[in-house]
């Protein structure tokens, strides 16, 4: 089951002119930093209400967000969804016809297990799955 | 303030064919279609713990979502952030240096006053502010 919307991604060129832009947006700074060197991006969080917003710069040429950047400029890049067991809910999507890009849930940002649902299946938007490490 | 993540705005080709999606990614159907035909649109809403999906299919040509799917295919739309006093915000945006499209909020779906932040002041992304009609 999926308990409300974790976070939104959003791709950027440059995580320090849109940390200010996005601290302007919410009235606050954003509360965390954090480098994912797997996935060759640096993040920044800020929080809202229930939800936060994840910012997302490259930093590799050929990361994933270097080349969602390249194809589409700057935007959302998904949407996270929170889920108590992940691994359920991998199992139940796939079984509903979803293609779920990680069949084992990796390590993602901001102390996650994540998994990734493929757009095709999902008109287009990337959704993302997290459950906590606890 | 921004409160939440009011709702997920999603452009689909078929509103029909998309709450069957949704209906199995969140487990349950959409809670009400709307049609709101001064934006050229027909709607439909999910709930998701504090927050909502809205799919958006175009009911005319020249609609902002039947372009929108022209140029960039289906996917994410705007993201809509929940708002308790919506014109105390739209000025405090602008003093921030925030691009307002609507000066005055207009009437959007969910029974909500609606105005949009252009996505060249926001990193690419399309920011609904909304109040609640009370």
């Amino acid at each position: 089951m999926m308990n409300k919307i974790e976070h939104i991604g959003i791709a950027v060129k440059s995580l320090k002119e849109s940390n200010l832009v996005f601290e302007k947006l919410f009235g606050q700074p954003a509360y965390k930093e954090e480098e994912v060197e797997s996935e060759g991006v640096k993040t920044s969080f800020f929080m809202n209400g229930p939800n936060k917003i994840e910012l997302l710069e490259a930093t590799k040429e050929d990361s994933p967000i270097a080349k969602f950047i390249d194809k589409k400029g700057e935007g959302i890049h998904h949407i996270a969804f929170d889920v108590d067991d992940i691994e359920a809910e991998i199992s139940r999507l796939k079984e509903e016809g979803f293609i779920v890009l990680n069949e084992k849930p990796k390590k993602g940002a901001d102390n996650k297990l994540v998994a990734f649902l493929h757009p095709k299946s999902t008109n287009g938007v990337l959704i993302e799955l997290c459950q906590e490490i606890k």
